[in-house]
């Protein structure tokens, strides 16, 4: 195996090049962070140059610039499309970080620092899994397409302008992903479904201005209360969305998918470690894998309004805020979501405040038949890289590229995952296993190489 | 009336010398304002010693310093301890003023500038009322006791301690504090009642960590949720407050004062047009005015948790927080009322999550009988200080001081405020009416006077 000897002597090459990646901070939400997305664009870029891809671009968008690269050179075989992305999450709040963000750092097997598993690690994975082929073998065994985006984490908002702008370009006999996670350590896996997400933010007004609580409570709309009964309103006891409506289109699991999914290696315990609640609580009559991967949701994500400093302040504040989401389930559409979760919220509202909607960003769920035998090279694929039992699961998250791509292209999509579920993506202390990390590179390499006998 | 005509000769000078103070930004709350603190408290002993006042003192405490003074020729006449405060809210948010906060500048009838009404155009009528006296009649009609602090804006941290130690030396037959407003433009007013005030901080706990809401959503507690909800159990939808036991210990109000309470000539439609909502709530069963000054209330004052930036981050986080306060009314006790928040909400939240529950802050409500013939003498002066008719009114803010003052000494408190409700204290734009503040300097002069038959 003169692939994975060459790979192994690398580890140390890769892991340092990993960290290079991680110390731009391209967080993509945050206006102040616009020269480290363009850094972090072209850091891409020359890696994959590095790597032997060619027609390597940054190009610009309307937000932050995304990075496409090409190796044709295999003619009669198969045409693989590569989506990653380099953008990364805030890093706030920064004091809860055992070691700063952006300064990554090893500890006990896992790389710690934003954007370790979501998704530089994962993207860096595939570079070097082509660079390794490419180095070893002279060539690629496959034509290899990449786009690598950086408005992943802002609802991909120009990613779709371009793949539209570019459809022949971008033509291939599969879609492959790396930006979900494995089932537990030692479990490598494909994930097969994807819940949908809508987010919105609203803003509720109550007074014109703020104004005194001792003068004026007891007699005025509180922007803040109302908002709370708001949400209050939004669940049942049962812990169900309580939006009219909001079920009628959600696909029934069949008893066959029902069975595998609550069979798999799925640790409970686990689970309940890493949340660290109390208890847990989720919709009844659906066990927890259900809950998270099958059964729509609405979650609150942020609020806000009034002092929320040191100590007190008597006011009654003009505007309350709230930032929700609801992720969706095969066959909701998320359009039709959006209306019914604002027309409930309208409706519910008292008529002394205004309040104002606004659908943040939206995408649609999938979930794919894995019949396809590009599924059956990636499970040996992951087997040998990982020495490990590989299995299908579903997925909470979201991914709308993949549907959009599915959609389009009516290709397999192949969702490798490298991270874990506990590795706080989207939290401080964000981590990936270098065990994934390098059984990724693996994996990735021995996948390209085995696709060319799809 | 040669009292009236001297002061009526020197407005001129009044106003200017108001300005001068206003002009040191004596903000209490920023350490970057210390200098100024320390030279309004010294702008005010000077102008005490020019009024005639002896032994003036600016005393330091462990935060800003306190000033004293004191005038004893008035043998067998009665004594009275006069409060304000020199230390201003901050001016932030400062785009929107419509002239520079510390720049004092006359626009229709209205002097703008932060302390105008909180409290420096109200100390400052004192101390020209005074002067006045003393120059007309070459002494004081009354023994007269002033204490003039720089904490009010940060909760008078060391007042109380100055009181205590001072306890002897400052007996008097009545406090007078000016620190109130009028109930409206052209309607002399004494407050005889004030709401009391507890200040709570919760902050809830859910998972351990912030949590990626894809990934965990539809299982976990959601601490944004669980707060909601629990804000949302504590008012009725009659609004009234439905934490059992919190109206038991409410003081009825006579048909009496009910009836006069209802019968001021308050206007409903000012109120209205400040608050600028779509629409008033208040608990049902009770007029605005009831609502404002004699029931007791629970108003958010705070809320914050999860991702409050720009755009969308999805997480489930792991805490939320909530400031709250109750206003309480006669004879309702804070420390009982805090234990029955506690209780409840503790009570009603879900074993899924965990809570710390905090009292910021505590005061009891107050309220006098206007019985003694000291109110009478005050009414008196301010009808003929503005010409007007003047009333008894009760307020729905706190001053913690006057119901100490109260208990300690057992003597009448009588606030003659001379603020109006519109007047942004606290806000930008803070202003007073020159009409109050010269007719201010009439009433309590000639308060002082009469006070010399009391």
């Amino acid at each position: 195996m003169e692939l994975i000897d060459y790979i192994e002597s690398k580890q140390d090459d890769h892991l340092n090049e990993l960290k290079e990646f991680l110390r731009i901070p391209s967080v993509s939400t945050k206006t102040e962070h616009k020269p480290d997305i363009g850094k972090a664009a072209h850091w891409v870029a020359e890696k994959l140059r590095a790597a032997g891809l060619d027609n390597v671009a940054v190009t610009p968008t309307k937000m932050h610039p995304l990075v496409y690269a090409e190796s044709l050179h295999a003619p009669g075989k198969p045409t693989i499309l590569f989506y990653g992305h380099y953008d990364v999450q805030p890093a706030e709040p920064l004091d809860l970080w055992t070691s700063p963000a952006f300064e990554p750092v090893v500890r006990n097997g896992n790389l710690f620092g934003r954007g370790t598993a979501d998704d530089k690690g994962q993207v860096h994975i595939h570079i070097k899994a082509l660079e390794a082929l490419q180095r070893v073998s002279g060539k690629l065994p496959v034509n290899v397409k990449v786009i690598i985006e950086g408005e992943e984490e802002v609802g991909s908002v120009n990613l779709w302008d371009f793949v539209r702008q570019n459809r022949a370009r971008l033509k291939a006999d599969a879609l492959v992903v790396s930006d979900t996670s494995m089932l537990a350590k030692g479990v490598p896996s494909i994930t097969y479904g994807l819940r949908g997400l809508n987010y919105y933010q609203i803003e509720i007004t109550g007074p014109s201005q703020d104004l005194h609580s001792g003068v004026f409570g007891g007699a005025v709309p509180n922007p803040i209360t109302v908002l709370a009964e708001t949400i209050a309103k939004l669940h049942s006891k049962s812990f169900r969305v309580a939006i009219p409506g909001f079920y009628d289109d959600v696909a029934a699991l069949s008893r066959q998918e029902r069975k595998a999914l609550n069979s798999l290696p799925w640790k409970e315990k686990e689970f309940r470690k890493t949340v660290g609640a109390p208890a847990l609580c989720g919709e009844k009559g659906y066990s927890i894998v259900e809950q998270l991967w099958v059964r729509p949701t609405l979650e609150l994500n942020g609020i806000w309004g009034g002092y929320t400093g040191e100590g007190a302040k008597t006011v009654i504040p003009s505007k309350a805020w709230a930032k929700l989401s609801t992720r969706l389930v095969p066959n909701q559409e998320p359009a039709k979501i959006a209306n019914l979760v604002e027309r409930h919220i309208r409706k519910i509202l008292p008529k002394a405040v205004t309040a104002k909607f606004e659908l943040l960003s939206t995408g649609k769920p999938w979930v794919a038949s894995y019949s396809h035998p590009i599924f059956q090279k990636a499970i040996q694929a992951l087997e040998s890289g990982f020495g490990k039992k590989a299995v299908f699961i579903r997925e909470g998250g979201s991914i709308p590229f993949v549907t959009q791509m599915h959609d389009t292209f009516k290709v397999p999509c192949v969702l490798l995952g490298f991270g874990l579920p506990d590795e706080n993506a989207h939290a401080p202390d964000e981590h990936i296993a270098l065990a994934n990390y390098f059984g990724g590179i693996k994996s990735v390499a021995l996948f390209y190489e085995q696709l060319s006998t799809l």
